[in-house]
Order: structure tokens, then C-alpha cells, then sequence
């Protein structure tokens, strides 16, 4: 009928979590809404895609070579938060109680899924510590099978480097029901209780 | 953190049914695929908002002056099915058993909402038909109270040009059950009821 919307449609389709359904919708929204809107959405994510950089010093996306976190010197840079991905960074700077710096590495080692220790970026955050100034790092990966091999990977590697190396507390979150909490959270939270 | 992600979410986060997580999701998603496919997207609704036209005829939308469906010699002109949206049309020839053409309305008549018929493409109907060779208007609009309000308006213009004027048949869908249909739908189905 119009080649025009199948192409956009096909390619919103792409999207994960966009069926073709969808993608019609969000199609023919994008038809009533004024031209300049559209160029606005179509503009940003090229822009983001082709202009977005990684930090030298954490590998969190920054506009500039070094992130507005590692720039800023008010951030504590003797806590090192290392997480697996860009929008871990996110959840915890929108606490805003965290006031260390981050190394992201860019996901976890998975030999299923051929993820390699050197397909991450260990060695620039072991760079980073042995010239010196740090003195904790916070391992804030997953809790998946990959997430702690990736953290006892990193604690052997980070045991020689004179820092101290926690993990963040696992149990059962706030707001959350014990009886829907599963058995490991539930013996690691009795295991671990904290002294009122 | 980085103002081209900031960027892209927000205009992301714009679509309808997208929140700001699902942006994030989608833009996080974007800066892992090839440079090319991101621009692939962003050129494809761009353009399909600058460039995509309104069949001249039947309103549809389409990339010439006049669409596919109004363009082809094999289908029956004589019979016209006036539909409220695009997707309506799309609907009906996914099913690939109407053989006559289109007439999209826009919308519907809606004083709530400030929709009057001068806002639909009602005149471009009429004046279609007036040009003869039209038999027959199927009338298949929702059957919202602004539907069917739209349906006796068309009716009643529509019986000074010698049109036969149907509308399409409602009852209980296929796989349906009948306990969990409406009242109203469940009243006209045996009101209407068909010899076996």
C-alpha cells in the first residue's frame, strides 16, 4: 500500500519488545505528530549512536573522553563501584547516595556464551588501581551463575593490589515478602544478620 | 551522565506506551547494533513523515497521488468500504477476500472531542459517488456511540445518490464465547440471527 510505512514499520519492528502490531502503531502516531518531532526522535538516536563515546577511565558512556563522574572532583576516587552495565551506573547514581566512582565492564564472563575475561574491561580497572590512590572497590555485578564467577574472578585478581574488596549486601528488599523471597536469598539473608 | 543518551531517551520516551525505562532499554539496545542499522531506522520514519502522501481518491495513505489499491484495474470500484483509520485498511486486506475499494474517513463524528463531519474526508466520499458507477457503501466504522453516530450521518447523505448502503454484520466473533459477550453484541446476534 505505501512502501514508505512498511519500511518504517519493518524497522521499528526490530526493536526488541516491538512486534510488527506495534510497530504500526507507533508508525502511524509518528504520522500526526509534526514533522519536526519525528526529525527530533530520528535525529537523537543517530546522534547518540554515532557520537557517544566511552569513557577512558571507567568505559561509562560519556559525551566526552573522560565521563562528567570521573571529572568531577567532589566524587570520592578511592571507592572504585564496579558494575556490568551502563544502566547499573544509572540506578545507583538515581539514589544519589553513592559519591565513589564506577568502573563498568561491559557485561559478565560467560564461557556459554563466549564471553571472555579480556572481552571486558578488567584490565583497564586493574590499570587504573595500581596507580594507586584506591582503596575499596565495590563489586556490584549480578547474582547470576556469571555475575559471581565474574566477582571471584575479580577479587583473586584484585587481591594483589592492596585494596579492599567488598561486595554489595544481598537479602531480602524492602517492600518484599518473605514468603515469595527464594530459599538462597533466604539463607544468605539469615546467614548474614545484622545485629540490631 | 551523557546529554546523547539523556537526548535520545527523552524523545524516545515520547512514542505512546514507552516510559523512560523502556527508552533506556531501547537506546542501550540501539548503541549495540551497526551504525548503519540505527541510521537505517531513523532515515526509515523520517522519511515515512516527510514523504508519505494521502491517496487523492480514497484517502488512503500511499506513496503517489494515488494509492495501489484505488490505482489497480482489478479491483471493483463499484463497491466502496468507508473505514475510520488506515490500520483499518490494512486490516481488511490482511484478509485478502475484499475485492472492492477504500474510502478512509480520518476519524469519526465526535462533538466531545470537537470532531465535526467537515473534518472528515466525508465531501471526497461523496463527491466520489457522484461521479457514478458506485453501487454499493459498505459503512465499516467502530461501533463506539461516535461510530455509529458517524454511520446514520453517512446513511442519510449517502440515500439521495442512489447507493445501495450496507454496513458489516456484528455479532459474535469466531472463538468468542458466548458469556463473555456484551450484552448489546449478544442482543443483535439473535435479533439477526441467520437460517442455518
Amino acid at each position: 500500500m505505501s512502501k514508505l510505512l512498511d519500511r518504517a514499520v519493518e524497522e521499528l519492528a526490530k526493536l526488541p519488545g516491538i512486534g510488527e502490531r506495534t510497530a504500526l502503531r507507533l508508525a502511524l502516531h509518528l504520522l500526526r505528530q509534526p514533522a519536526e518531532q519525528v526529525s527530533a526522535l530520528s535525529e537523537s538516536i543517530d546522534r547518540f549512536r554515532r557520537e557517544v563515546k566511552y569513557c577512558k577511565k571507567c568505559n561509562n558512556l560519556s559525551d566526552t573522553d573522560i565521563c562528567p563522574i570521573c571529572a568531577d572532583s567532589s566524587r570520592d576516587k578511592s571507592i572504585i563501584c564496579v558494575v556490568e552495565q551502563v544502566k547499573d551506573v544509572l540506578s545507583i547514581e538515581h539514589t544519589g547516595q553513592y559519591k565513589g566512582v564506577y568502573h563498568v565492564l561491559g557485561g559478565v564472563i560467560s564461557p556459554m556464551q563466549g564471553i571472555a575475561p579480556s572481552d571486558l574491561k578488567i584490565d583497564l580497572l586493574l590499570e587504573n588501581i595500581s596507580q594507586g590512590g584506591v582503596q575499596e572497590v565495590i563489586l556490584a555485578l549480578n547474582t547470576s551463575i556469571e555475575g559471581e564467577t565474574t566477582s571471584y574472578y575479580l577479587a583473586r585478581k584484585l587481591k594483589d593490589l592492596n585494596v579492599k574488596v567488598s561486595t554489595i549486601a544481598r537479602g531480602i528488599g524492602f517492600g518484599d515478602e518473605l514468603d515469595y523471597a527464594d530459599e538462597i536469598t533466604l539463607v544468605h539473608a539469615i546467614h548474614n544478620r545484622l545485629q540490631m
